[in-house]
């Protein structure tokens, strides 16, 4: 059942590896067949050395296992709320990647500081707000997915145009049109929030200088990557 | 004697190179056989290329060599006294990674800042009280060990509910139910250092930020994996 | 035609993932037959996994291109602009290395702090002035190579004294006398960026301390390297 | 001519590529006959991939070249001055490895900050006074090791208790019994100034903390390594 899309979330959990976004068996990538309504996610604190396609478990969109030995992923309620909410996207990602975390245990938003950034999102990446007590008490995971899509809501952000988010003091999650795509974003997220770190660091030695991309730089460099004149690549 | 634990002591030893928290022959791995009351240690000095599972110590709970060749690592009396006092830990791992050396040097606990850090501890890593002059100048690794377990019990912090402690000025010791999971607290300790330090660095360039988890999520998280009715991975 | 050129550009493009100095696609080699008048440049977005010498495009100084099935990098127009104005350059380099990228987001040079700097560039390597709006939304990336010309005739720099530059907000270009040489360039100016971060974060946590090459170690370090009476090597 | 002593020199260097201490052809080691009262040291400029064994130039404690068809390192005189007055060295080691580098940059000591450099050395790493412009314009690199020499002389310090030094906007140079021990220090250097950095960091963030190894803890550290009644490792 989903043998492909079993075989591309396996593949693209392994990329999490090869990139340096994972140690151990922190973070999880799934992919969901739109038609069918399942997606498919890497099962829970299963080492990524003797993980196989097979071990991937389908669920619903009602949050019920449909196929699987194996226990989902802990954060699968928040894959399955994004799912539900942010309709064209076909995989998502969850990582504690270092420099992602560091901005989201701090609480702020990663500011767009330049052209590297505005490849990626048409703005800053937002951390969305801490989760209250009742939240956490409750169904935590389902929670966090709905805080996630509630911060896009009342910031008027389409998901498509951010394809990242901070949780609270916990970390990102990225996504995208499919796992691989979503893998990638993950990774370029770590370079972007990397990369503002250092900016800062340089920026804030010198008072003579000052940060923050011009509006007009970041719309031409994310309308030429993504928007509907775009001419980057070979489309 | 002892063959099975020694090649467990071994590999777990060529693990810390694998996961770049030891560089030269800095750093050393034990693991005991409670029932027989005796733990297999590392060699002093022995360059990790060329050490063999016959190359382990077997030593016994009073201090004396029971089997080897070769002088045990010079930590070895303060594996001993933490086995004497955690009862429960079944391996033990001494590095000079370098984010919680930092720590270590400068003293100071590593706050709980995040999510990554309340799967592994309930509260700050903390940094033991340095050494007087006399302790250093006495049985100088027997009190480095005396020190941790007086540092646990003023704190009144549980062994096993925070599997890592800094040596003031020193650096990190780590242990675990065997020399496997030992290692894997001392590679996700180095992870939670250095996601601390860019933590700070990032909530300290804007003021209006702040940092520090809440109690309610540091207890969410600590349960989920470790808790009586954890959720986490697939037991 | 040009396969020469198009084989030693291609593999020029891949020392770029060899030295860590781009993810995914990010960045670009060209390099130029002076005699014939034209250049070989990188196709746009495409995965240097797959890539080929054969998918290298050939354009001329006019910005026509002359031989390729794929289209060439988005930034053409800026590596156009450069051959066009620093006549001795045989191959140019952009990439989005984070330590550059930083200094250029942050708009600050970086200043000469050591002989490691010294033997690389006679001086600061200039961050370019930010483009106007108009400069933005006409011809982009024409403007930006426009910019930097302007910036190093401004200031009286000669390209071949200091072989990089950063666009504000954006990232480094290099170059040299060939598409390897550029490549060289890339790096060193990476390895220069971060260590100049590393010097003030050193230098500022300790007020007795100050930065800055003298002019004379300066002047000593890059003569001895690249001035007439050069002793460094082998020539 | 002094085959075996050429062998080691040559693996020397190429030990700098495999811990991470060089890029491109930055850095040279040398090894010393004391015997003979000859020295081996890498060529200039000659790429650590192609370079031979073959290649290694032999010189005399005068600065004769004795044997080898290429000109010998642009830093031969520096390791001569060091040879004729460190009597007890036999090995030399120059990089401009990035940490040590940023605390030269500086013009910094690097301090002792903890155990991981009292096992290295007995105090601070010294960086060695600016060359004046006479020195600089003079013979450059026979004046630095006069500096270094005089530096040590001047602060009282025994190389073999110190087998570093920072040149002033420069770099380190490390020393040791043999090339190897050399390469071993160069590498220890990095990690400690790597550390040094890390821990001014996390202390500067916290008014509470404070840093500088108490005497007593670096006296303990350095003997049981370096003292007549040393105890670590299997001597």
């Amino acid at each position: 059942m989903l043998e492909e899309l079993k075989e591309k979330v396996f593949r693209a959990n392994l990329q999490l590896v090869e990139y340096g976004l994972v140690v151990l068996t922190w973070g999880n990538v799934s992919g969901i067949d739109r038609e069918k309504g399942l997606f498919v996610i890497k099962p829970s604190g299963v080492p990524y050395s003797t993980m196989t396609a097979d071990d991937m478990v389908v669920m619903d969109l009602d949050g019920n296992k449909v196929e699987g030995r194996l226990n989902p992923s802990s954060d699968t309620p928040t894959h399955l709320e994004l799912y539900r909410n942010f309709k064209d996207i076909g995989g998502i990602v969850h990582t504690h990647s270092s420099w992602a975390c560091s901005w989201a245990q701090a609480g702020r938003d990663i500011p767009a500081y330049g052209t590297t950034h505005a490849d990626f999102a048409n703005g800053a990446v937002p951390c969305a707000r801490g989760l209250t007590e009742a939240e956490v008490k409750g169904e935590y995971e389902l929670n966090t997915g709905k805080v996630i899509v509630e911060e896009f809501a009342k910031r008027g952000i389409k998901p498509n145009e951010c394809p990242a988010v901070l949780v609270h003091r916990h970390g990102p999650f990225t996504w995208g049109k499919d796992p691989f795509k979503a893998v990638e974003n993950a990774l370029i997220l770590e370079e972007v929030a990397k990369m503002a770190v250092r900016t800062e660091s340089v920026a804030f030695a010198d008072e003579s200088s000052n940060i923050g991309i011009e509006q007009y730089l970041l719309d031409k460099h994310y309308q030429r990557k993504h928007g509907k004149n775009a001419y980057y690549g070979q489309k």
